[in-house]
C-alpha cells in the first residue's frame, strides 16, 4: 500500500490531471482529498472531492461516463497527480469530450 | 484583449497544466496569478506565480528551459488552464523531461 499522506503536506486537496491514455488528450482537472484518493486506488476508477458540493464524487456514477485508470503518477514535489484513463463517453458535464474547449487567443 | 478576470473568480491563483504540443506529454502544473497570466499572453512564453517564493517566475529564465506557447484553453468553468507548448530542454528542475515521473502503483 502506498503512503498517500505525502500528497497532502500542503493542504487537504491535491489537483489531479486526467488524461485520455489512447489519445493523450487532457480531459479535465479535479481535486482529491485523502478519502477520494484512497477510493481511487482501491477501485481503479476516479473519485474526486467536489469543492462546491463538499462531498465525494465518483466520476460517472450518475452519467455513466466513468474513468478507468490505466496509470497514475505523482510529480516531483508530490503536489499534483497525473492520471491516465480510459474515458467512457464525455469527460465534461457539457457533453464535450474534454473540459478544455474554450480557446484563449493571444499574440503567440 | 481577453478578459482574464473571469479566471480569478474562485481565488487569486489558477492552475495551469503544461502539455508538450508535439508529443502530448503532460510536463508540469504550476499556478498563475493575474500578472503572470497577463505576461504569458503578452510574451507568448509561460510565466507563473511561485507559491513558496511568493514571486513571479518566468519559466526557464535561469535554466534556459523556456516554454513557447502554441495554444491556450480554459476549461468549462473557467478555473483551470491548459497550455500547449514547445518545451526547450527539460520541464522539471530535477532534469526529467516531465515532472510526473513518480509512478503510483495500485490495483488497476
Amino acid at each position: 500500500m502506498i503512503d498517500i499522506e505525502k500528497y497532502f503536506k500542503k493542504g487537504d486537496l491535491i489537483p489531479a490531471i486526467i488524461q485520455e491514455e489512447s489519445t493523450g488528450e487532457v480531459l479535465m482537472l479535479a481535486y482529491m482529498n485523502r478519502e477520494s484518493l484512497a477510493k481511487t486506488l482501491q477501485t481503479g476508477y476516479t473519485w474526486f472531492y467536489s469543492r462546491s458540493r463538499r462531498e465525494l464524487w465518483n466520476k460517472g456514477a450518475t452519467s455513466g461516463h466513468v474513468q478507468k485508470i490505466v496509470s497514475m503518477h505523482g510529480d516531483c514535489d508530490d503536489d499534483t497527480l497525473l492520471i491516465k484513463v480510459i474515458q467512457t463517453g464525455a469527460a465534461c458535464h457539457t457533453g464535450n469530450h474534454s473540459c478544455f474547449f474554450n480557446e484563449i487567443k493571444g499574440e503567440f
